[in-house]
């Protein structure tokens, strides 16, 4: 068999990254070798750049470039609660919101049995060590709303409950500035099930 | 100003590719430090390594590791027809339909004045060197067929008409508007042989 070209290389490269088929690597490439090899060069060497820098934050799990994470490494958040996210950008999302001031933990996925991920996969060992520290009080799960994230949700919170911790859950219901016409049936149906005395 | 973090830098890259936005570049970062460093590693070597190994075709102008491309070196090809198309994948849509046995020229672009895109950038020059080499007796301008292709094949065939060369266009079996590497290869076959004398 002839070896791959180095072009052939470059896109069979390409397509690792989720969501690029043969047809958006290819043009992927070729526009980097004839548009922006400046680019390409800047691709290369971040790749191999963050693969040796970037770790997982020894308290929170989320990506970072030192034992422990800026959010973290801050003494200003209350240490008592702790907020489980999916990813980093669920964080990111929350954090936005200016109203948690406490710190995280981040899975790095969701559970989900037909795809090969168990409990292991999203570091729930990791999880139990840090929530168990005596320092944290809360846990509030803040996994998506979708059935991976929910079953997620339950089989972590079933599990903190367990070793004696209070676990919460983000609210759900109609969103702010949502109109019902537009909502979900789920959703309202929900809602009209959370309601809450005013 | 911080400087960027090597995750940052990692997502500012795969931002560079065209297409991606920056909700995919980040979905695309955390997804290979997460679930395919290997993949990451693939990346970025082959970025760096196709970078100092591709070049262009001395001939025919495609991208090649050597001084000139397995085409253009292919002595069973037919030296005195010249295909000139837009892009590599162009020319792999046409090798495709296995009716044509000439050589290619490949612009790496095509004339978009809007976009600053002139003759210099679509190689005219070396085109020019190419088809009044004394071999070549025919252009077949394969170009695409939506307003900068055919802009661009009047261009070149005016000017190779200029020279005092046989200039075709391929025949309009090829969608009005449509773009090659998305036509099926018996439209295009179709197409070659139709082509018209301009
Ligand atoms: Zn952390
Ligand atoms: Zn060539």
């Amino acid at each position: 068999m002839k070896e791959l070209s180095s072009l052939d290389q470059m896109i069979e490269a390409l397509r690792r990254l989720p969501g690029v088929g043969p047809k958006s690597a290819t043009r992927m490439a070729y526009h980097l070798l004839q548009h922006d090899r400046e680019g390409a060069q800047f691709l290369g060497n971040a790749m191999l750049n963050a693969l040796q820098q970037i770790r997982h934050c020894g308290s929170c799990n989320t990506f970072t470039e030192n034992a422990v994470c800026d959010t973290c490494a801050d003494a200003s958040r209350d240490t008592s609660i702790l907020c489980v996210v999916e990813s980093p950008s669920d964080q990111l999302m929350i954090e936005q919101t200016m109203t948690y001031k406490g710190l995280y933990f981040v899975l790095m996925g969701r559970l989900s049995p037909l795809d090969g991920i168990g409990p292991q996969d999203i570091y729930l060992d990791k999880l139990i060590r840090r929530a168990t520290d005596g320092v944290v009080e809360e846990i509030v799960l803040a996994t998506n709303f979708n059935n991976e994230g929910e079953a997620t949700a339950h089989y972590i919170g079933e599990t903190l409950k367990a070793k004696g911790l209070k676990v919460s859950r983000l609210a759900r219901g109609v969103p702010v500035g949502g109109e019902l016409e537009y909502v979900d049936p789920g959703t309202i149906a929900r809602a009209i099930l959370d309601r809450k005395s005013t």
